[in-house]
Parts: structure tokens; C-alpha cells; sequence
């Protein structure tokens, strides 16, 4: 009998998916990856170094964030299509999160934006590790598209002063606009005509050269793809214009120098104050990243029955985010255009990503040179272009119509996130939309309900018109009692008896009570009291096993001063007189 | 026609209680609550005195907010029984809060704690115009309870120094042993012999005092009252002692002057700095005084079939508390034990209230002087035994029994609040209990289920021998969907269809499922997409009315790849062939 423990190699795949897909590879995966791989790097060179300056940060950093984390991806992740890097809504979140600590462009931000990483990194394995993937779920769906909706709004207009060539600041709405038209009296006009051109082309391949690929016979997919080359398109034609005209002569502000060579290797700040003043926003940053990254994963996943496991993309992610800490990176996250692209165009395995970092370590080492005379301006035209899609009101039109506590709920996060920014924004957003849950569920739907005649059914008194006894009340509640609720029905039922003494039976239906927590089961045992000194028997009904079995663990159900029923029938059998109801008074219309 | 808007008196009766009771009022309802008002108000001295004490306040500020904050209630409230007045958790709540800001003894503390009963008052009017008592509800049992007991341990730990006779401070429990510890060789014996002889006297007459007066041929509910006299008892023989032997000369501390005459004009502080720092222990004295409050009266208004109304509470005890802050008096709700025996000495309306405010009058004018000897001890010895009732470690046993979430919350308020203090400990007990509920609805019940032999029911196929066709599989979820739980559901049937290319139905049956929410609704469009796009139909089953109703309002009925049906049956029968469904191994022995 051994006492080591032996090896199991199913653990450490849980852990490193790369050997499970890894030990399946061919030679014609190889392919397809090495193709989606090509694609996705010529998309990623400009977003890269886009959201880099969105970020504040400078221009290579993008591409570093680029290079190391994919590799993290392609080892730990359990997507096949998804596409990490650096994406606009956690570039602006870095942005908001570091211009607390530091002025852009100092070597502290920089720091400071490669530590925010590393933090969200630790957050994001801690959370795989324990599997506590599911906090992610309190971002309800209204709060991360009003989230979402206003972060595209707030890029864009970050953005919009380097379509005017002027110097702007502000971390929220108003604040932006303000320091915008403060500033637009020092309009560069060449820079203008370079953004507006670069906007409007950006625009024009989105829309309309995908029907005019296929109406020149490209395949629909091939043309879906080619629309995505449209950055590098406008980041090749703006930078030779520049270079041809010297633009940078006429104060067009251009990238400059980018520094050629391989990613650096970093290190985090490790100080304690820098940690706390960093740790809200990381906390933030890796939810939304997160949440993100799944939704695109799922999705893709589903399409060919894959599967992904939740906590193991917390991994992933997190040590996307540890390598680009280390590798002079900032916060990256699977991006949701880029992922499609990367499927779209025949990605079978993480490998494709690899193969995309081998693919922006090239463009690092040699392209960055020639980068020197791209116009600031091209890039904004691509981060507006690419964020105005995230901008979406038609959630605040199917949440109206839906409910009116998430309307509340989408509207409230939209607005505190333009005008107070993203992190209050967000937090605002989860805690309303708990308190909205918790309020609705606290205010349950209680009906008061009698015998349909001629049947075993019961049905609302105030809808349906059906026998009662006035001897015996019966409430039907349709929530599960908890805490937030338990003093309502309680007032409630109480309410109903009160200068009322025929009553000497309540009965409480219960088909639809999937729980009973303490706080509940010490208001029934109360209600079971204050009834009794009243002279009124509390009766349960259609109680559902799991419920039943626990309440079975407390004194209720031997306290009780009435009875527990099967069904309502029985109940109203037994208590009710019923060959002597009380008849609606439509009765003989109705009677069967 | 006149515009003029007519004068609406039950709008008013709904402001003002008073108007309902007072014109019933008779000779015998007088007499009645006359003699209530004698004996709550002979229970009340010692008691209004001693509170003061623990919240750190001179005596004659006990009495004073057992007068005018009397008479309010008995206009605003509607409890028949309720007593208002200083009560031993908010009185240490009352010294958390104002002890961060001023020196006991001080003016500045006095009238901070003005000032803090102000903004409760302030606080629990604007929950009552406004209807917010449902707030109160977000405080679990547990919470409550754990709570409760800690603050008694806490309450009697600041007690044990008045019984030595030494100084000691701290506002945590390590915190007040320590101190009490390191200051126990200052030890007076007469005051130790005092505070034990004391509070021996009251734990006797506590538990030892109603038997024998049974014994003796007293009624129980007259033996009853008789021990709540204890206090008045220890009161008068220990000031009678200390008076003739000049025990303030052996180092006994005595209450010493208190100032003659009825309770003075006070204003509160008005500055934003005080209010702001006041704000958050106002909000939580608000509420745990509410919800203290309005569970006696619930109890008590119950025994009689009478009912009180929440939020009108809300307005009896705001108006309470802003009489204390204007008569020199501090934050006040009602008392359990006061209010028992406001009920039992057979009080009927809230006039009772008013003379017992009439009778601590009279204390306050003519009293006074004779408490000048009475030792603290007493009034320690007084405030150790009424507290010790409060603890109640039996809540962590129930709860152990019934739901492990609820016993991590009690375990952790308890633990909290007597570690950090009173705001620490109860604000982490209501968000770690909200954070409990959340997590347990994140994670729902949720089973997959098949046909029962020869019957219409369907039951989880993991617990039953249950027929299941191949193509089709059915998930009940035993949970209203929504934001906290949606993607759960979701993660489980994506992972249900990997890798198993036989599926082409799933049906969601939804008996239980009392609400879908925007997020739920969202999830369920793009679970339908995801489904189709593997080649999957999704269908629900037997769905309720009222979620029926609200999904018409959205597109997932129109976009749904399957159909709805009324229940599980006929969707197996449409979609399984039922004729040749897979039977489970032991069908022969079940089959009908």
C-alpha cells in the first residue's frame, strides 16, 4: 500500500487546458490557427496602440500588452476563438483609475497602469482558484449595458479633441465638454480634415463596403473580414501623408517615437499604498472584464458545442494579466470584435492566439519605426468608430417595456456613469440594481384565493368568482419567504384579521415558496402565535418537499396550531364547511 | 363647481391616531390606563436613570427623555401599549455614536447626543411620510438577533466596572476587559459589595420572586408586575445605606446632584459637520429602533386582534425622538420589557403613555434630591441583570439546525460587533446576510427530470426511475430567475449539451419560477440563439400566468426556436416519442 499520492492528470489539465487541446494538434489546425492568427494581428496593430492611448499610456504599450498575455491566454484559457489584449472599456477604466495616482505621460502612470495589472491579475486567480466566479453575477445585464453604453459615450468624447488637434481634459461628461469647448478656439485644421476623413472612412467600411464587397462577388465572410482591415488601411494612408507633407511641421500632433525591440521586462510596485489606493478599481476592472470575456467566449463556444468553464477563464485571465505586468503591459481582457474576427476567420485553438503574439512581436521589433508620422488623429478615428457600436439606447427602450425597476436601473447607471465616471458609475449601478431585486422580492405578489366551483382548483378572490368560507381566510404567496419579506406577509395576514372575529382559520398555500430561510421560519412561528392568542389556527398547504423537509428541522410544524395540507382541496375540506360556502354572487352563471 | 379641495378627515386620522382613539375615550379606558401609567412609571425611574449612565449621559437626561418623547407618541403612534422611552441598545448605540466625538461628561457630548436623537427623529419621519418602513425589513433575524446578544454582552462588560468600583473604558469587548483587567486593583469593596448584593437581589427577584408570590396567593399577572418593582426596591434600600453611612466618603460613587424641574428648551447643533458625522449612527438607530419597536407593538396589538401601521410607527417615533432632542433628553424607541407591562397592567390607549409622562414629571420636579446618595453600582447592578435577559445564545444552535447561511450571519454579527462595536458589527451582519441570500439564489435549485411510469409527473431523473427520451432533455428550475442566477442557469445547460450531438429539444419547465427579470429575460434570448445555432430547440413548460404576461412583452416568445407548452406532458408528448421513450433499468420492477 502506497502512502504517496499518485499523480492525476486530470487535475492538472482543470488546471492547463493547452494539454488537453495540445495533445489533439495537427497539421491542419496549424493552418487554420496560423491564418486566423495573420488576420487578427493586422486588426490588433492599430487597436493596440488605439487603446493604448485611450488608456494615456504610450504607444508601445499597447503592443506590449499585446504579446505576453496571449501567450498566458493560449496556456490557461479554455475559449478556442477568444482573442485577449488590450479593449476600450478597461482602457478607460485604467485611465480613470491611474489619473487619480499619477499625470499621464510621467514614468509613475506608466508604473502605476502595469501595477493595476498585476493587482486585477492576483484578483482574477484568487477568484479562479476558489471558483468564486459567480460574484460576476451581480453585474445584472441593465447595469452592464448602461455601463457599457456610457463608457462608449465617454470614450468618444475623450476622444474628440484629437479630431480637433486641441488639448482637453476631464473624467466625466460635463467636465469633458467643458474643457472641449474651452479649448476648441485652437483648432488645428489639418489635423481636423485628417480626423473627419479617417471618421467618415471608418464609417463608410463599416457600413457600406461589406455590400459593395459582395456585390462585386466576395464571400460574405472573406467581406466581413476585409472590413476589419479598414484601421490599418487609414492608419497606412494618414501615416504616409503625414510623412509625404511633413504634417507634424503644421502642429499635427503624430505617435513619434516608439521604441523598437521586444517587450521589457517589469515589475509591479509592490507598496502597500499603492495597492490600496489601486485595489477598488482592480476589483472593478477584473469583474467587467471578466464578464465580458465570458459572454464573447460562451457565445462563440456555443456555436460548436463547446464548452468553457467559468472559473477556469478566471485563470486564464488572470495570468493574461500577471504576464502583461510583467512584460510592460496594462489591464487586457478578451475583446469582443477581435474574438469574432479570430473565429470568423477559422481559429480551431488558443494556439491562434499564440500565434497572433509571434505575429505583434514582429510588428514591435520591426514596424514600429515606421509608425513615427501616424497622426494621434487616425487613431481617435478609430477608437470613435470602434466605440460607437458599444453605444446602445435600445436597452433603455426594451427595459421600459419590460420593467420598470430595470429601466430604473439602466438609466440610473448611465447617467451616474457620465457624470460622475465609470467606477461610481458601475458601483452605484450593482448596488442599486440589488436594492431594486431585494425591494421587489420584499413586496411579494399575495393573493387571497377561493375554491373555482365545481373544481379542486383556487383561484384570486379578486379576479375569479369563487366560493370562500368566512370562517377561513387563505393566502397564497408567490415568493419564496426570506428575510426581506417575511414582515410583509406578516403584516399582511395580520392586517387581513384585524376587527375582523368571525376568522378562526388561516391557511397559508405555499406551491410557489422554493424557500424558507430563519428569518421567515421565526415570523411564521410568531404569526403561529400572535394567531393563537387571537383564537385563529394557522394551517399550511401544498408545502413542497425541499421546504418541507427543512421546516421539519424546526419547532414549526409541532407548534403549529393548525394543520399541514397536501393540497388546498384537502384543506378546504376539512376546515370549511363546504356543502355550506358562501356562493359569488354570480354563482349560477357559473357553477358548473 | 369649487376648487377648492375639501377637507379630507381620515387623511388627518391617518396623521394622527389620537383622533381615532380620543373620541372613545371613557371614565373606565381612563382608569385603566391610569393605573398602567402608575406602575410603568415606578418601573420606568430606574430604569430612565440607569439607561442615561450607560449611554454615558447625566442622569436627569433619562428622565427627561421619558416626558415629552411619551407624550408625542401617544399622539402619532398607534400602539395601544407601546412605551416609549430610553432603552439599553440604543443607549449604547447612543455612546458609540456620540463617544467618537466628544468626552463623556462634557457639554459637547450632551449635546451631540441632542443633536443625534434630532436627525434620528429627522430620519424616522421622513421613512414615514415617504413609506419606507420596508427598509427595516433588509434586517435579517438573524442579524437582529446576533446583534441583540452581542450588544447585551457589551452593555453588561461596561456595567462590571461601576459593580468594582474602578474606571475603565473601551468600546469593543477586548477593548473593555483589558481595561477593566489593568484597573482591578483599584477595586472599592463597598461598592463591589453593593453592586453584588444588588445585582444578586435583582436575579432573584427575577427568577424566585413570581414563584413565591404565587405560592403565596398572589395572581401571576399581579406577581408579574410586582418583580418589575424589584429595581425601585434596590434603588430606595441602597440609597437609604449609602445615605446613612456617607458612603461617598468611603469612595462609593453616587449619582450625586441631579437638577430639579422639568426637562429644559434644547435646541440641537445645525452644522453640516455634525450632522454628517452623526448621519450614519442616526440611520442605524433609526432602524434598529424601529424594527425593535414595531415587533413589540406587533405582538402586543395582536393578543387583542387590534393593528398598527408600520409606517405611521415611523411617525409616532420620529416625532418621539425629535420631542427628546427638544426637552433635553436623547434617542428613544420603544422598550420591550415596559411595554409587556404597560400591556398586562391593562393600559388601552396611548394615553397611558401620557401619564406615565405625567408621573416621571412629577419625579423629575419633586424626586430629584433623594437620589442624590444612590450609588451607581445600583443602577449598574440594575442595568447587568434587564440585559443579560437580552442574550441568547440558543438563536446559534436553531439556526446551526435549520440553515447554515443564517448561522454564519448570527455567528458573524455576534463576533463582529463584539470585536469592532456596535455600527461595524450590525452594518457587516446586514451585508453579509443580503451577500448570503444573493449567493443561495445565485446558485438555485435545479434538476433534470423525466416521466414518472404511468403517470403525468415528472420527477429528477437522479432520484426517481423516471422515463427520459434521448432528444430531449427537460431542466426545472426551482427559482425565480434573475440577474444573480441567470447565467447559472445558462452555464448548466450549455455544459448539459457539450459534446453530445444526440440532443435537439431542451425544455425548460418552470412551475417555480415566480419572475424573470431583464437580465433573466436577456439570458434566455441569447440561450435560445446560442441553442439554435448548435441546432437545439429551447421550449418552456406549464410557466405561470403573471411571467407569461410579462414575457409577452418581450421577443423571446416570438424568437423562440420551440413552442411553449401548458405543461411537461404534452411537450413530451409533442417532442419525445413517447411510444418508445428509453426506460430506466428498473422499469420492470416500477412500471404500472
Amino acid at each position: 500500500m502506497s502512502v504517496t499520492r499518485s499523480f492525476d492528470p486530470r487535475k492538472l489539465r482543470r488546471y492547463l487546458p493547452i494539454l488537453e487541446w495540445g495533445s489533439k494538434y495537427t497539421p491542419s489546425t496549424f493552418a487554420n490557427d496560423g491564418i486566423a492568427a495573420i488576420i487578427v494581428t493586422i486588426m490588433l496593430i492599430p487597436q493596440s496602440l488605439a487603446y493604448a492611448l485611450l488608456a494615456g499610456l504610450p504607444a508601445q504599450m499597447g503592443l506590449y500588452a499585446s504579446i505576453l498575455p496571449l501567450v498566458a491566454y493560449a496556456i490557461f484559457g479554455t475559449s478556442r476563438a477568444l482573442a485577449v489584449g488590450p479593449v476600450a472599456v478597461v482602457s478607460l477604466m485604467t485611465a480613470a483609475a491611474v489619473g487619480n495616482m499619477a499625470l499621464q505621460g510621467t514614468a509613475e502612470y506608466a508604473a502605476a497602469a502595469i501595477t493595476l495589472a498585476f493587482i486585477s491579475g492576483v484578483i482574477l486567480l484568487v477568484m479562479g482558484f476558489f471558483r468564486l466566479g459567480f460574484f460576476a453575477n451581480f453585474l445584472s445585464h441593465p447595469v452592464i449595458a448602461g455601463f457599457i453604453t456610457a463608457s462608449g459615450i465617454l470614450i468618444a468624447a475623450s476622444q474628440i479633441k484629437h479630431i480637433f488637434g486641441v488639448s482637453a481634459s476631464g473624467e466625466t461628461l460635463p467636465e469633458r465638454l467643458i474643457s472641449l469647448a474651452q479649448h476648441l478656439g485652437q483648432t488645428n485644421f489639418i489635423t481636423l480634415i485628417i480626423g473627419v476623413a479617417a471618421t467618415a472612412f471608418l464609417f463608410w467600411v463599416r457600413k457600406g463596403l461589406k455590400p459593395l464587397l459582395i456585390s462585386k462577388g466576395v464571400g460574405p465572410r472573406m467581406a466581413d473580414i476585409a472590413t476589419k482591415a479598414g484601421p490599418v488601411a487609414a492608419v497606412v494612408v494618414t501615416t504616409l501623408i503625414s510623412f509625404a507633407f511633413s504634417l507634424n511641421d503644421h502642429g499635427v500632433k503624430i505617435v513619434g517615437e516608439v521604441p523598437r525591440g521586444l517587450p521589457p521586462l517589469t515589475l509591479p510596485h509592490f507598496s502597500p499604498e499603492i495597492w490600496s489606493q489601486l485595489f477598488g478599481s482592480a476589483i472593478l476592472i477584473s469583474i467587467i472584464g471578466f464578464v465580458e470575456s465570458v459572454s464573447v467566449a460562451q457565445t462563440l463556444a456555443a456555436k460548436k458545442r463547446q464548452r468553457i468553464v467559468p472559473d477556469q477563464e478566471l485563470i486564464g485571465l488572470g495570468a493574461s494579466n500577471i504576464a502583461a505586468a510583467i512584460s510592460g503591459g496594462y489591464p487586457v481582457t478578451g475583446g469582443f470584435a477581435r474574438s469574432v474576427v479570430n473565429f470568423d476567420a477559422g481559429a480551431e485553438t488558443p494556439a491562434a492566439g499564440a500565434f497572433t503574439a509571434v505575429g505583434i512581436a514582429l510588428a514591435a521589433l520591426f514596424l514600429t519605426p515606421l509608425l513615427y508620422f501616424l497622426p494621434i488623429a487616425t487613431l481617435a478615428a478609430t477608437i470613435i468608430v470602434a466605440v460607437l457600436s458599444l453605444v446602445d439606447f435600445k436597452i433603455l427602450k426594451t427595459t421600459w417595456g419590460y420593467s420598470k425597476a430595470d429601466f430604473a436601473a439602466v438609466l440610473a447607471t448611465i447617467l451616474l456613469t457620465l457624470w460622475f465616471g465609470v467606477e461610481t458609475g458601475v458601483s452605484s449601478g450593482v448596488i442599486l440594481s440589488i436594492a431594486l431585486h431585494l425591494y421587489k422580492t420584499s413586496r411579494p405578489h399575495v393573493a387571497e384565493v377561493g375554491l373555482v366551483p365545481g373544481s379542486e382548483h383556487f383561484r384570486n378572490i379578486n379576479r375569479h368568482d369563487v366560493l370562500t368560507v368566512p370562517e377561513m381566510v387563505t393566502i397564497r404567496v408567490d415568493e419564496s419567504l426570506y428575510f426581506a419579506n417575511a414582515r410583509f406577509l406578516e403584516d399582511y395576514i395580520l392586517d387581513r384579521i384585524a376587527d375582523n372575529p368571525v376568522i378562526k382559520h388561516v391557511v397559508l398555500m405555499c406551491p410557489a415558496v422554493n424557500d424558507v430561510d430563519s428569518s421567515a421560519l421565526e415570523t411564521l412561528e410568531e404569526l403561529n402565535r400572535r394567531l393563537n392568542d387571537a383564537g385563529i389556527k394557522l394551517h399550511l398547504s401544498e408545502v413542497k418537499g425541499p421546504v418541507m423537509d427543512r421546516l421539519q428541522k424546526s419547532h414549526l410544524l409541532q407548534d403549529l396550531s393548525g394543520q399541514v395540507f397536501l393540497s388546498q382541496f384537502a384543506a378546504m375540506k376539512a376546515l370549511g364547511d363546504v356543502t355550506k360556502p358562501v356562493p359569488p354572487e354570480t354563482q349560477s352563471d357559473t357553477a358548473a
